[in-house]
Parts: C-alpha cells; sequence; structure tokens
C-alpha cells in the first residue's frame, strides 16, 4: 500500500463565482466547513461520549423477502389529491424534496389515473396492433418478453405539472408538491418500431391510437413518426416488472413527451390515417392561448430545473457553507448547463452537472454555496443541448396568458429568511 | 409530420454470427420472429376476440402514498437463508432471473447481516471519524448532508457471492439464487475524502477500521489509499434515503469491492497504522489456498457476467428467436466486451452492450438467438477494462484447489434440453 494521497490544497480566496456566496463548483467544501469539529475534546473524553445506541444492544430485525423505506422516512411520500367521490380519479406528487440522485423509487414515482389503477393479469393481458397495418400482431406477455430490448433512464412528466405557476401569487408548498409531477426512471421495453415493422404500417398510416386497459379506456394520438423513433413496450422499470400505478404490465413510453401520452396498461395500437380526437387531447391537455384559441398536440416538455435542496419545508442551520442541489431536465435531448443565482437573479453561476448527462433523463447539479444569514432569493435556469431555456416567469406569463394550464416551465425561484426557511417567490 | 421512415431491410441470411444459433446484435428480429401475427383472421374477427377484460369494467385502485409491486409478481422476491436460532444472522439473494435492466429495485437488493436490522433514529445517529487525525470529527446527520454529495451507480458484490461453484455437482437452483448475493444501485453520498481531508490525516495513519451500528458493531479495515481514492459516506439509494437493510441512514460505499467492506449503519472510522484484524478479515471473508494457507484482504470482486434470460426456471415455447441477455461487472472498472457461446463453448459472438456503460456497475448484455428445438449449452464470459477476464471454472478450481470459498467467478453455464427448461451444468 502507498502512502496516502491528499488532494490537493485549494485557495478559499478564489472560490467566489458570483454573489449571494455562490462557490465554484469544482471545489470541496473541506477547508472551511468544520461542521463537526470536536478538536477541543480529548480522544478519550469522545469515546466516553460515544456510548452504544440503543439498537446495538439487542439483535436486529430478520431478512426480509421485499424490503420497505425505514419508518423514520414516513415523510418522504406521495401527496395525494383525488376526487372524494371516485378516489381513482386524481394525481399524487414525487416528493423531490426529498430526494436525491436521479432516479426516482418506483413506489414514489408520480401518479395521474383517470379511474383508478386496474389490477391487471398478466397471463390474460394482450397486446394488439390493428388498423392501417398489413398483418394485425396479437401479443401475449410471454411472448412480447422475446422481442429485443433496451433499457433507458428517461423522465415522464404531466403536461400539467407545476401549473400552480400560473396562479397570481405564488403557491406554498415543498418543491416536490409543486412540481412533483415529474419522475425518472430505468424503463426497459421492445423498441415499438419493431413491433410496427412486424405488423407492416400501410402508407397512409399516419397516426397510432394507444388505448390503456384501465377503466376509463384512456387513449390518445401519437404520430407515427415519433412511434417510429424511440418510443418503447416497457415492461419493466427500475429493473422490475412495471408497478400496477405505472402501468402494470405494460407501458407505452414515449420519451420527452408529455405523461397522458405514455399509455398505461396499454392493450391496443390502431394505424389510423388521422387522430383520435380523444378527451384528452381536446377537452384536456390542451393549452388556451390570450386570443382564446387553443394548442393541440404539444407534446414536448421542453427544458426546465429546480432546486430541490434547499427548498421549502428545509430549515437551514445558520450562516455557513451548504451545497445547493437540484434537478434539470428537457424533452429536447440532453441538459447542456444549469446556472443557479444566490442573489435573485443579479449574478450567476455554472453548477456541476452529474455524469453521465443522459438525453431526456434527469441531471442533477450541484453547487456549493456559503450564506452570510441575511435574507435572499436562490434560481436556477437550464439549457438544454437543442438550445431550449427556461424563462422567467413574467416573460412566460406575458407569452401565454393567464388562462395557462398545461406547460409551464418557467424559472422556480426559493426566497432564504433570516431565520433559515424558504418560501415560494416569485423573481 | 412527415412520411413515417421505416429502418432499413436486414437480409436474414446475414444474420448467424456463431454456432447455435447467435445472431449478430446490431440485428432486429423482426422479420422472423412472426410471434404474434393474426394475419389470417380478418379485423372483424379480432376484434370480437378482444372483448374487454374484467379490470376494465369497474374503477381501479386509488393512489397510495407509496407504491408496491403487482401481487402477481409475488415470485420476485429475495430468497432467505437464514439462521433458524439467529434469524438476523444470514442472507438474502436478489432475484437476478426476474428483473432486467441494470439498477436493482432497492426493495430487492441482497442482504448480509451478522446480527440482524437495527431501526437507527437518524435524529440520534452520529458519526465519529477518529483515531490517527488532526481533528477529530462528531457529525450529526443534518451536519453531514451540507457536505457536497456525488451520485454513482455502482453494484455491491458479497465475496462469498456463487460460491456453490466450489461445489463437486452443479447446484440447481435459479439464477439469482446461485449468483444474486450482488446488486446495483445508484448510491448518493459525500466523498469520503472530504471528510478525512478535514480531519487531517496522521502522516502513520495507513488504515480505517469503519464500524457499524448493529448489534454485531460489525467492523474490518480500509486501506487509507482507497478511502482517499472513491469511498462515499453514502445517505441515498436509488434516490431516497438508504433502507434500513442496506445500512440506513449511512453506509460506507466502497466501489468495486466486496461488500463486507461496504459498513452499514456506520458509526464510527478510526484512523489507524496497522488493520484491527477483525474477525470478518481473519476468519471469514480470507480465501485458503491449496498450499493450506490463505489469501487476506482480498478486497477487489474480479469480472463476472452471468445470462439471466432464459435461466433454470424459464421455460422456452419451442423453437424460435429469442434475446439472450445478462448482467456483467467488474470491481477493477467498465466492462469491455460480453462474449456469449450457444453450443457450448466451441464458439462465441460479441453482445451488445447497453450504453451508457460505467465503472464498477452492472452493465447488461444481450443478443438475439434462434433455438433449433435441440439441446445446447449457453454460457457468457466478460473482459473488464483492466484486462480481467472470467476463467474456465476448472482452470479456476485447479488454481485455487477445493477449498474455495470466497470470489468465485468463473463462467456459468446453462444447459437448454428439448422440452424447453434449462438447467445449472459445469461446462
Amino acid at each position: 500500500m502507498s502512502d496516502a494521497t491528499l488532494p490537493p490544497q485549494v485557495s478559499e480566496d478564489s472560490q467566489a463565482v458570483a454573489g449571494g456566496g455562490l462557490l465554484d463548483r469544482r471545489l470541496f467544501l473541506r477547508q472551511s466547513l468544520g461542521l463537526g469539529s470536536l478538536a477541543f475534546l480529548g480522544q478519550e473524553a469522545l469515546a466516553a461520549e460515544f456510548d452504544r445506541p440503543a439498537w446495538m444492544m439487542k439483535p436486529g430485525q430478520a431478512l426480509s423477502n421485499y424490503g420497505q423505506p425505514s419508518p423514520h422516512e414516513k415523510e418522504a411520500i406521495r401527496w395525494i389529491s383525488a376526487n372524494a367521490a371516485a378516489p381513482g380519479n386524481g394525481v399524487s406528487w414525487t416528493p423531490l424534496h426529498k430526494l436525491a440522485g436521479t432516479v426516482t423509487p418506483s413506489g414514489l414515482h408520480f401518479e395521474r389515473h383517470h379511474n383508478g389503477v386496474p389490477l391487471v393479469d398478466p397471463a390474460q393481458h394482450r397486446l394488439l396492433v390493428h388498423g392501417l397495418v398489413k398483418n394485425p400482431i396479437f401479443l401475449d406477455m410471454d411472448k412480447l418478453v422475446r422481442y429485443p430490448m433496451v433499457s433507458r433512464f428517461w423522465f415522464i412528466e404531466c403536461g400539467g405539472n407545476s401549473n400552480t405557476g400560473w396562479h397570481q401569487e405564488p403557491t406554498q408548498a415543498a418543491a416536490g408538491n409543486l412540481h412533483g409531477l415529474v419522475s425518472c426512471s430505468e424503463w426497459t421495453g421492445v423498441p415499438l418500431s419493431i413491433v410496427l415493422e412486424e405488423a407492416g404500417l400501410e402508407p397512409e398510416a399516419r397516426w397510432l391510437i394507444a388505448e390503456g386497459a384501465d377503466a376509463a379506456a384512456m387513449h390518445v394520438s401519437i404520430p407515427v413518426e415519433k412511434a417510429l423513433d424511440d418510443v418503447i413496450l416497457a415492461v419493466y422499470q427500475n429493473g422490475e416488472a412495471i408497478r400496477p400505478e405505472n402501468g402494470y404490465p405494460l407501458r407505452l413510453v414515449v420519451p420527452g413527451w408529455e405523461g397522458v401520452t405514455h399509455v398505461k396498461w396499454l392493450r391496443r395500437l390502431e394505424a389510423a390515417d388521422q387522430p383520435a380526437m380523444a378527451r384528452n387531447e381536446t377537452a384536456k391537455y390542451t393549452e388556451l392561448q390570450p386570443n382564446g384559441l387553443a394548442r393541440q398536440f404539444t407534446y414536448i416538455m421542453e427544458c426546465k430545473s429546480l432546486i430541490t435542496h434547499p427548498s421549502p419545508g428545509h430549515h437551514l442551520q445558520g450562516p455557513g457553507l451548504y451545497s445547493i442541489s437540484g434537478l434539470a431536465w428537457s424533452g429536447r435531448g440532453k441538459i447542456k448547463t444549469v446556472e443557479v443565482s444566490a442573489d435573485g437573479g443579479k449574478s450567476w453561476a455554472q453548477a456541476e452537472l452529474q455524469e453521465p448527462v443522459q438525453a431526456k433523463s434527469f441531471t442533477r447539479f450541484r453547487i456549493p454555496w456559503r450564506w452570510d444569514g441575511g435574507h435572499t432569493v436562490l434560481i436556477s435556469r437550464a439549457v438544454d443541448e437543442a438550445g431550449g431555456t427556461q424563462p422567467e416567469r413574467g416573460k412566460l406569463v406575458a407569452e401565454r396568458g393567464r388562462n395557462g394550464y398545461f406547460h409551464y416551465n418557467a424559472q422556480v425561484a426559493w426566497a432564504v429568511a433570516q431565520d433559515g426557511s424558504l418560501s415560494h417567490v416569485y423573481a
């Protein structure tokens, strides 16, 4: 074993990169964090203080067939808003403010159901591919999994995510409860292009009508061009069979496009020469413009970012060093840069992006920050590889008007108060 | 929307790349799979056959705070082998034969506990860094998470994984029950190097003794060189707080090294000039050689691979096209290639590796295969970027003798019978 080599020393003077205490993203905080040093204690005093806790004094719990979170993590749950008369109609949000990394645990993936979660028996489930095709296909799950598969980390975001941003006043809630209709999983499944090629699309086929096996028979229309690009028939999520509330046993995953297109419990794909004009592409999931007309088939989820740590509900422990962390994503490809401001937008510094940065996936960003204990405002803004950006809220509202509901992607700002609490503000 | 563009046609004649029916890894199976075509049915007949299933005829289940797997997936569980007199002492295996992709769901991460799973209260948990350091450090979890973090996909493998391979006869069990003491997660935590630098290692510090807060006070010795390289103090696993059985609230993650070094419920790091010579680095987790001497501190998990689909317990549906899929990993870095044989090792073809290939992480490999319905043997072998390979079993046994128990990484072979069943064989 060779000698231990310490990382090179970095001068603290060179750390500042923007106002409000933002530090160079490549720096460690080590020199000045000093949060836990007990150098003033002798080591005997330390050892005496460091008694064995109660749980070391008795055998622990037995092994288990399927593990669950700690009982101390009861707040890391999906927050549910459902129709009291129809509890299967509603949404639940991913608690992004409780999570780290880039994967969303499957048990915390956001939900949007129109008539509840069907408990599908995979032995009875079938996928029908029909309509304008030369060879209609009727597949059971055992046959489907014989096709070659791919695995990709992709986010799914509801078209209505973050829509309290259209409200006149900033809604006070945790980051996940405002923006948690987005989650990111490793999806594994069969490229739809393979199955469509086997079916043989007729030349006049321009759309695929995808239908789920829920009691709402939820269905939407997908252009054939996208279906032949990167859409998959997903069977696995984060390594295991898809969870019931995410479409077990089969989900159409449509990378980068709004959640309503990712049809759960997929049972039918009908090739057609026109869209279905279904309820969820006419009455809903359309965008009313200031002129009274609505935009339809606005599939792509635009570039977006969000500081998850710190965020409302967290509490800073006093002046000193912190690590600001958050998520960025774009339906147009990879995230290129994320900038953070710690002075309400007056100055910006580039955050570190966690590698590997993957297209249409969550990208975790981080930057060190020295809080001086005063009032300030934290903001993030992302840029994607297609040049997509996050507008300031005022600009988005000016462009889209106050009838907006879907596809809100403005910059998000958190105010830090002197007591270390955080709140939602319109910067 | 432009015209739909179909992928280029590929001649079936050019598909074979090795014996036993292996096909070029870049090919789709579309032309010849034809598993589900109902072209012989008229579309009216199809529609009549495709009645709505029972679960479409009533509202589904309500939304939930924390989702669980489908009740139809009861076999996708950890298989437990524990001490009847001390149920917290044992192991449980990840069901690799039921999983796909590269992430292991946290609830299915393998377990190895020596005295059960302590239910640690994070509000009371502390990490002490002491011994040969200038500034002893005593951190609570609130302070620890203020340090900058990194997120990495890394496997953890028990040093005793796959050890039935040393038996004279091949053990008949599912792939996960033979080789599932390995799992892969996205781990997020604080680089240990940052904390050690703040503590200030004394020049004579060569080892870190890491101790967990379980009733066994499990502890091992880690060379300082590794501790300053890529080890992290992990707080999150697959996006959420680490599960209790994986070390909640704090685990030492030691990438690429045997599982016993990844100390769970980490409470103490003592810098020392020599190793602790603890039970689990002397009596256990050492390797007895043919000459009667034992190798000690054999930390690195060598290059390994395994076909998970198909594997024992699966049943082929008859001659035709299948997708062979499996996992490869190495403690020395990235997987460079995986080759598959479908004729018992007489010929080999290169499998497709799922991007992004990450160091010290699971890599999913896949290759299409046309089964002719006859008896054959499937084998995989991996090579890592450091040049590490997987030996044939006979060679490994000849080198290490029959006293072997830990660090078994020989090639794994599955025999396919004419009835489509699979069994474990020594090829």
